[in-house]
C-alpha cells in the first residue's frame, strides 16, 4: 500500500512533475508547419501539445489507452438521495463484468482497455450527515488501490466511476472546496424529482455544517464527504501525475474526486483534461473553479467515464493529423 | 446529369422524403430500457434515434462512410478577400491526393472513405462583385456533379470543401438569405487582418448591390454568388435526401452551402446535422437561422469536412451503445 499516513499521501501531492517543456516546444513547432493555416484546428492542435508534454515525446502516441471505472457504495442513500435503489451499484458493476454497460460500448469504440475495480461495495461508506463518509484509514486504503490500479506505462488513462448516491457526495466535496450551499452544486444525478433535489441539498448542507472543523483540508474534505470510488479515482489521478501520464477526467463526479489535487498543488491537475462538461448542472460550475474547458458537450449525464472515452476518439484525431500531415514545404503549398 | 434546367432541379428540392417514423419509434423505445437512467446519453441517444430514422431500420449502421470534398476556384479572389494565394486550392487538391492533408488522417481515423471532386479549379467562377458567379448552366453542372457523386448504398454522408476565397462567398451566400450586412457574415478565414476583414465585408455589401434582384430566390443566390464546390454541395445535400441518407456537414462554407435547400423546401435539412460550429465567426450565427444545434465545438476553422469527420466518431459511439448495451432485463439491474 503506498500510502499508510495522511502525512505521506500529502507528501507525495506536494511532489508533482512538470511536463516536459522540450516535447513541447517541439510538437507546437510541428504544428505551425503543417499544411493548414495555423491554429485552424484549434483544439486538436491544443490536445496534441498537451499529449507531447506529458508524454514527453514530441510525438506522441495513444496505444495503451486504459478505462478505469471504480465503484462504491454510499451510506448517505439512506437520506433518500437518489432515483434508484443502492443495489443498482452491484447490479451495474456485474452489467460491466459482462459487458453490457454503456462504458463496454464506448471503450471497445475509443481503443481503449477498460477496468472496473469495486471497492468494499457491500460495505456502504458511513453516511456523512452523521459521522465522517471515511475513517482516515479507510481513507488512505481507497485512495491507495486508485494509486496501484494506475500502470506506468499506460500512455492516456481515463478515469470514471459508479455508485448510487455519489453525485451528493461531489456535490458535497465540491462545496467543502470551493464554498456555496447545497443548492449551487447538486443537480438531479440519475433522476431525483424536484422534492430529491431540495432533500439532496439539505443532506449537502447538513453534512458541511458537521464536517465544517475538516473543510480547510482537502483531504479532510475527501474523507468526510467522499466515497471510496471518489478517494480511488483522487488516488489514481495522482499516480497518473508522478508517472507522468496524461489524463481525461469524466463528469461531476470525477472532477471532484480529482479536484482536491489542485486544491492541495498549484496546478495539480495540469495533466488533466476534462473529457466532457455533463448535463449534471453544477459541472460547469466545478470545471470553471479548475480552470478545465470541457473538450465535449454532448449533455450526457452517466459517468462510468462515458465522456471521458467519447474525448479519446477527438485525442486521437488530433495524434492522426499531429503525426501524418504533411508541411508546407513537403507537400509543396504555399504558405502564407 | 440529372438537372438540365432549374425547374427539374426546383422540382427535385420539392420532392423531399420524410424520415421512417416507426424506425424512429423503435429506436426511441429501445433507447428507453438500456442500461442507464433514461436521457442520460444525452446527445448520443438522439443522434442514434436521428440515423434510425434516415437510414429506416431502428438498428442503424456505420459500414459505408464517405466523405466527399469538393473543391472549386474564385474570381472574387481578385479583390483580396483571403490570406492565401488562389493557387493554393490546386495545391492542396494535390495534397488531398497524396494523403498530406487534415481530412487524409481525419477521414481515416473516423473508418471513412474520402472522395476528392476538383470541379474546374483551373478556371475560376466569375468575380461576383462584377457579374453573376455561375451562369444558368455552370450552376446547373456543378450541383449535377454534387448530385451524382452521393452512392445510394451510402450509410453516412459527410460533406466538405476546398476554395481559397470561399468564406467570402458563403458569407454573402448567408447574407443573401438570412439578411444583414456584410459585416455580420464574414470572418477572418484563413486568417485575414482586418483590413482584410474589411475588404471582405465590403465585397459582400457590392455583391449584395448588385444581385439585388436574385436574392429571393436561393437558387438565384447560389448562382450569383456562390462557387462550383459550394453548388456541388447543395447537390449532394439534396441527392443524400433523395436517397434518405443522413449527411454531416462542416463548416461554414457548407453550411451556407447546403442552406439553400432549407430556403426552398421546409423541413429540407432535416436529414442533416452540424458536426460541429467552427471558429469563422458567423457559423454559429448560421446555424442558428438553420436551427441546428452543432455536435462539437472545437475552435476548428479549416474546412475539408475536418469537423465533419471527427463528428463521426461520436455517431460510430452512439451506435456503439444503441447496438451493444444490455437491457435492465437482459442485465437483471433494477430500474427506478
Amino acid at each position: 500500500m503506498p500510502f499508510s499516513t495522511l502525512a505521506e499521501l500529502r507528501r507525495a501531492a506536494l511532489d508533482l512533475p512538470a511536463p516536459d517543456a522540450g516535447a513541447r516546444a517541439d510538437a507546437a513547432a510541428r504544428q505551425d508547419v503543417l499544411t493548414k493555416p495555423q491554429g485552424s484546428l484549434g483544439r486538436l492542435e491544443e490536445a496534441a501539445v498537451w499529449l507531447a508534454g506529458w508524454q514527453r515525446k514530441p510525438a506522441p502516441v495513444l496505444e495503451a489507452v486504459r478505462v478505469i471505472v471504480f465503484a462504491g457504495s454510499h451510506g448517505v442513500t439512506a437520506q433518500g438521495v437518489s432515483a434508484f435503489p443502492a443495489e443498482v451499484t452491484g447490479q451495474m458493476v456485474a452489467n460491466f463484468a459482462a459487458g453490457g454497460a454503456a462504458i463496454n460500448q464506448l471503450a471497445r469504440a475509443a481503443g481503449a482497455t477498460l477496468s472496473v475495480v469495486p471497492l468494499d461495495i457491500d460495505r456502504p461508506t458511513a453516511d456523512f450527515t452523521q459521522s465522517e463518509a471515511m475513517t482516515e484509514a479507510e481513507l488512505l486504503a481507497a485512495v491507495s488501490t486508485g494509486y496501484d490500479a494506475v500502470q506506468a506505462d499506460t500512455d492516456l488513462l481515463c478515469l470514471g466511476e459508479m455508485g448510487i448516491g455519489n453525485t451528493t457526495a461531489a456535490a458535497a466535496i465540491a462545496a467543502g472546496l470551493f464554498g456555496g450551499r447545497g443548492v449551487d452544486w447538486v443537480g438531479r444525478g440519475t433522476g431525483v424529482d424536484d422534492a430529491g433535489l431540495r432533500r439532496k441539498a439539505e443532506v449537502v448542507d447538513a453534512a458541511l455544517a458537521v464536517h465544517a472543523a475538516r473543510l480547510a483540508d482537502p483531504l479532510g474534505v475527501l474523507a468526510a464527504l467522499g466515497g471510496r470510488e471518489l478517494a480511488a479515482i483522487f488516488g489514481a489521478t495522482l499516480a497518473a501525475r508522478r508517472h507522468s501520464i496524461p489524463v481525461v477526467l469524466d463528469g461531476f463526479v470525477c472532477s471532484a474526486a480529482a479536484a482536491p489535487l489542485a486544491k492541495l498543488a498549484e496546478g495539480g491537475l495540469a495533466h488533466a483534461i476534462a473529457g466532457h462538461v455533463s448535463a449534471e448542472a453544477a459541472h460547469r460550475r466545478l470545471l470553471d473553479a479548475l480552470g478545465l474547458k470541457p473538450l465535449l458537450d454532448l449533455g450526457m449525464r452517466l459517468g462510468e467515464a462515458s465522456g471521458a472515452c467519447l474525448a479519446v476518439n477527438i485525442l486521437r484525431s488530433a495524434l492522426a493529423c499531429h503525426s501524418g500531415m504533411a508541411t508546407f514545404a513537403e507537400a509543396a503549398v504555399s504558405n502564407r
